[in-house]
């Protein structure tokens, strides 16, 4: 494997489709179809996962329903393994909290012609609001 | 190579050393030393570079001295190939501008019983302070 010379476009597209789905509250559950049974790791404001189920479990005990984000920077960067680095900047606003900036950064594996997430970090920058 | 159970610990340390030589001008041009001639890559505010000499070129263009630096979180994930990715969060006082919140994420590879910097993706996050 090497390096994969659409990684910009699977970077992009992978953050389109992945919120899309994410922000859906009728649809959320259903990211859990882009991780690992073994293999992912979530870090979700420094609480550390591992595997598809406990990350169902993360993802399905949000409380809020309605999710409005902007997204303002993609970055990605491809892996020498086929894969894709990519970090993701933005602004969220959950139901009627505050809006604040997040930070994402998602590593996509490649597997059998397709990616699953492998690593997933999360965090809000409350300070940033400050 | 498998699972490094020492990946906090080693992307603390490295956050910690790196900043250090970073944020210090007289040190500064040193960080090269932990990137690969050929298999680091950069992405500097959207700009993308492969390879320790375009990264030194890059960081000794930088114009500013004196760094004031806070660093919020280090979120660190081991990788299956023994490396550690490390999401750094904080916020960066360049000489007299005003402070900016920023994100770097970095993904350090194992090597003959060291690790260089594979992937570094920065970003000052311009839009939080509005």
């Amino acid at each position: 494997m090497s390096l994969n010379p659409q990684y910009e476009e699977i970077g992009k597209g992978f953050v389109q489709q992945y919120y899309a789905i994410f922000d859906d509250p009728a649809n959320r559950a259903n990211v859990v179809n882009f991780y690992s049974a073994t293999d992912s790791f979530m870090t979700f404001e420094g609480h550390q996962i591992q595997g598809a189920t406990k990350i169902l479990e993360k993802v399905q005990s949000l409380s809020f329903q309605k999710i409005t984000r902007v997204i303002t920077t993609v970055d990605s960067q491809p892996t020498f393994d086929g894969g894709v680095l990519i970090n993701v900047l933005g602004r969220l606003q959950c139901d009627d909290d505050p809006p604040h900036a997040f930070s994402q950064v998602f590593v996509l594996k490649a597997n059998a012609g397709t990616f699953f997430v492998a690593h997933d970090i999360f965090r809000l920058n409350i300070h940033n609001s400050a």
